[in-house]
């Protein structure tokens, strides 16, 4: 498919296209810029769902649940699993593309993507996937990605409404680092919830809730068991209530605030890359030895080299 | 302490004007940087031991035990714990400064910091609070970071060795996350090697090493039980051999490749910095809003600003 081929199929909302407009921004093909620039009036069109939790949690499961019931209710729904692959493995740990079947057979547009964040960072990147899976024009678009540090903190620069999830049995020396994501969670989710220690949890992730800055809308805890949809129906509640509770002036705020941090970290990265094609990689090599050899000290260092 | 007495006392490796110099980086203020241009020509003389690993893995206690170790070989040490606190939160999650008391009257220089890392990440603060640190003289600099995402990474950016402390008992669904950790580490401790399951653990790591790339000097695992001090001698055995493998030469290649990195981002930081008393902070906001309102697409947007 050329390029002007490639933004016709994009306009009719045409799913491979789509699926091939992904594989360039995974790849950070540079025609992926100019065919985003092309159909950008069309995006920024759906409710972005972001969903985090550590691995094994059943992230997926209540993804594709919470996928199918909408879909059920007549929305058109898009579903991106995110996998900010380590700088060192470069591995996915998501990767389940076999899931792509069953759901699409449902109507539903689901992605796996192994996302690098380089350029601007991954809630960047992210966002450029999102308004790609936007041309279906979809309703909803649920954001998956594992919560391993790096990811759960970026879901919420993207997402509409945050939904963390927890497990029981994940010992209790990792509940001194729920505090943290609890935090950015609009909607907590205690999967599994069918194991006997699962009311413990959620009677601890209240408590750490209610020690934790009160909000205007205090988060739910909502429990479920994804393997059999239980739970999912009152999950849906929540969120409904969270993007009312938004509403349009809200809503828009948050997504301005956000859009801003993004532009901004966009701006810096060019910055940085029409320096270095200026001064060249070798100068900046020549600097850090000098550095390393104590010949000046990095503050002056950097100083020289913007004034250049 | 106004500023010429504190450069002169940390020319004395003056405890509290090292302690002072740390608070001073630790709130970013703008003095921390006049002061360590100052004093550049005498930081960078130490071994830095970057050590990370989940939280309740006896992180702490196994830094406490190998400090003294080296401090009864003769050796001068520095410690740094740092904490990289969630944007959210703030708060955390180390902290425990009441180590300081009894670390100090082995002869060890010990501070907690709470490092924000706004400016150029979380590696680049690190590495200006161990400058101070070496301030004291010191052979040895053990860096220590909570294994939480971000921090995990970050510090083999500043590591000469880098050490990832493993404990058994975390659960299965914690594993399939330490694929990723486990490239990292120069050195790997099983602690706790006192539970019934640690022998387990070791195999674990050790089938995860041989299906990982391989590498020059294969990572040994170190089983130790940190509390009663079993395994730390044969933990400096460790330490030891990678610091003769890396030798002079891999071992001032390392160190520039990360500092190259970092000058990077610094660089990247300040030309934005820069960019933003140019343009205006309002210039952004207006950007933001056009863009979030489809009047213009991200990629022109950057490139008008980068113009301007």
């Amino acid at each position: 498919m050329n390029k002007e081929r490639l933004i016709e199929k994009l306009s009719e909302a045409n799913v491979r296209a789509v699926a091939r407009l992904i594989t360039l921004i995974e790849n950070e093909n540079p025609l992926s810029e100019e065919i985003l620039k092309k159909v950008w009036k069309e995006t920024g069109k759906s409710y972005i769902i972001g969903i985090t939790g550590p691995p094994g949690a059943g992230k997926s499961t209540i993804v594709d649940s919470l996928a199918k019931f909408l879909v059920e209710k007549g929305k058109k729904v898009g579903v991106l699993a995110v996998d900010p692959t380590s700088p060192f493995s470069g591995g996915a740990v998501l990767g389940d593309r076999l899931r792509m079947t069953g759901a699409q057979s449902s109507g539903i547009f689901i992605r796996s993507v192994a996302s690098r964040g380089h350029l601007g960072g991954l809630a960047a990147t992210t966002r450029l996937l999102i308004n790609a899976v936007e041309l279906l024009g979809n309703d909803y678009t649920i954001v998956e990605t594992v919560g391993a540090g790096q990811g759960d903190v970026e879901i919420v620069k993207i997402s509409d409404t945050t939904i963390v999830v927890e497990v029981p049995g994940l010992g209790d020396e990792v509940q001194a680092q729920k505090a943290g994501i609890l935090e950015i969670g609009d909607i907590l989710v205690v999967n599994k919830s069918d194991r006997p220690v699962s009311d413990r949890l959620a009677r601890e992730l209240q408590m750490m809730l209610s020690l934790g800055d009160k909000k205007d809308l205090e988060s739910p805890i909502v429990p479920t068991t994804a393997t059999t949809g239980e739970g999912i129906d009152e999950l849906w509640e929540e969120i409904k209530k969270h993007q009312e509770y938004l509403g349009k002036g809200r809503f828009k705020d948050n997504r301005l605030e956000k859009l801003k941090y993004e532009l901004e970290n966009q701006i810096s990265q060019k910055l940085f890359t029409k320096k270095i094609v200026e001064i060249g990689d070798k100068e900046i090599t020549k600097t850090s030895k000098d550095i390393l050899n104590r010949k000046i000290d990095p503050f002056t260092a950097v100083d020289n080299i913007i004034k250049e």
